[in-house]
């Protein structure tokens, strides 16, 4: 076969699917790893893993448009998703921000019959780490922590140059305890980092807060932005109200991620931490510099913190690393 | 030059020096890691970094005869120390529960010197761990959470086969924080998990206790038996009084333990965790047992547990992971 041949037979455009709790971004990209198109649809509030599974092809189908090609032309669609991902049987189950998705479900499958090309699974915080590692925030580093903070609070690691996934289930650092006994976390556990700093846990505590009679205008800021969720920019807007709910909960978030990511640091002494997520990407630089100013405190080795970063690819970080999932 | 003179020139046997915050033991080992000799001496509780170098010096020297073997005929010499350790310096700074002992000190140099035979340092625990992990409990595992509870409470890594110090200071499961603002830390922060489990930290607390009026056999137990601290024997000996003072504060240690080795394995998830140091061995089976039941509570992947292993090595780990440093 001539080199032509090869080339021909191994197209040179990928796409990446980020599904995250709010919204599914969906990219193809060429193999200088630059954007030809993109879409993002909110993820369904409703329903079950197929519909997710429609709305992700769908988005994935506008983004192939935009790069002028068809799904079935691209060398393969890479996803990121929450939940406990099987990458070789091609499953996600568990997935607790996504509706009704607790049993195992076929994803590869479903969005391989629908897009027909072949489908690559990953972990979406590991994904958008790996993306920060090769593409982002992380180059200059041979170990790398990535804080994903948005609806919950995931991580990736990266350490001597290669992923970390322990037994599959690795970089659950929303879930490291920062108080014995305390808020409820959303995984059902108590004083976990995600209960005070993840955005569904933030939006509960609002909402009970609210109930009680507590003045905020967090929810009728999301009802005139036509939202049924806390999104990060509704966030935003509150405290740029000087709003005293948010103002408070989203301070009590930052000393939490503080704590919790030195407590990382204390174990593993990486080289980085890169913050990202929904709310990481859109608070931007006065929040990363808030998060390490909470950190310091408790970094055991204090006279050598790491680099503190935010994820240089923003909000397309996990929809890069997916692509970075096809072989 | 013949084989035999190869063995000449190359002498078989090692020794290694655990330098822990109440004892120093001493080994001489065969290639076949059998113990030659061996000795324990008390770590000086005054003086400084030299003073504790020659108590290092003299308890190897009693092995060596144990051993009946000059320690200039040793292959060399391997230390697991405290503090930071520069082990290609030679040097140890910050052992903060080591007698005046901030500086750096040239202890290789000092070893060197008095015994006459080539030093290699290392961080005690990382010794210790991979010690369990080449030698003891960790052998079946590929990845591995050594945790020493002693004196303070120490962390060692072996991930894929390879320890793993991050830039050095890896391991310092002692200082994740578990409960923001908590108890003072013998580090001077606040909310450490060795604030509660370590036992100088215990012993501090036991004391301000008793100086407030509550009733605690502790100290009398250490004057009977000699003792100007609370050793792991006098906890032992106290808890089986029914001390109260005793019994409270090594729940509270459990539960810490618990909830700082949960965090670790969220973060990680690595295949086994192996608890040593004097506490863990004195106490053994019935706690390693508790300290599971303390850490399940907080696991997020809980239907898939690490192993939880008690130190095979027992008081003998940190000597034997300081003979492996010798190449």
């Amino acid at each position: 076969m001539s080199e032509t041949g090869v080339l021909e037979s191994q197209p040179a455009l990928v796409g990446g699917i980020d599904l995250g709790g709010t919204k599914i971004e969906a990219i193809v990209t060429d193999e200088g790893h630059h954007v030809l198109g993109s879409a993002r649809h909110p993820t369904p509030t409703e329903g079950g893993p197929a519909d997710v599974a429609n709305a992700m092809a769908a988005a994935l189908t506008e983004a192939a448009k935009g790069a002028s090609v068809e799904p079935a032309q691209l060398r393969g669609v890479g996803v990121g998703s929450p939940g406990v991902v099987d990458s070789r049987a091609g499953t996600v189950s568990q997935a607790d921000n996504l509706p009704g998705w607790i049993a195992s479900f076929p994803l590869a499958a479903a969005l391989q019959s629908a897009l027909g090309t072949r489908i690559a699974l990953g972990n979406d915080v590991s994904v958008a780490t790996a993306a920060e590692f090769e593409l982002g925030a992380g180059r200059p580093y041979r170990s790398l922590l990535g804080v994903f903070w948005g609806t919950g609070v995931g991580g990736g690691l990266v350490l001597d140059g290669t992923p970390w996934h322990g037994r599959g289930g690795a970089g659950e650092i929303g879930h490291t305890v920062i108080r014995v006994g305390g808020r409820r976390c959303p995984c059902g556990r108590r004083g976990c980092l995600e209960a005070y700093a993840g955005r569904a846990a933030m939006e509960a505590r609002a909402r009970r807060l609210r109930d009680r009679g507590v003045k905020t205008i967090l929810f009728e800021l999301a009802a005139e932005h036509g939202r049924d969720r806390l999104t990060s920019g509704i966030w935003e807007r509150a405290l740029e109200h000087g709003d005293r709910v948010a103002t408070r909960l989203i301070d009590r978030a930052v000393d939490a991620l503080g704590v919790g990511i030195a407590s990382a640091v204390n174990l593993l002494d990486v080289e980085a931490v890169v913050i990202g997520g929904g709310l990481g990407v859109r608070f931007g630089e006065p929040y990363r510099a808030r998060i390490v100013a909470a950190m310091l405190p408790h970094l055991f080795n204090d006279s050598r913190p790491p680099a503190v970063l935010l994820a240089a690819l923003g909000d397309l970080g996990g929809a890069y690393g997916a692509t970075l999932l096809v072989g």
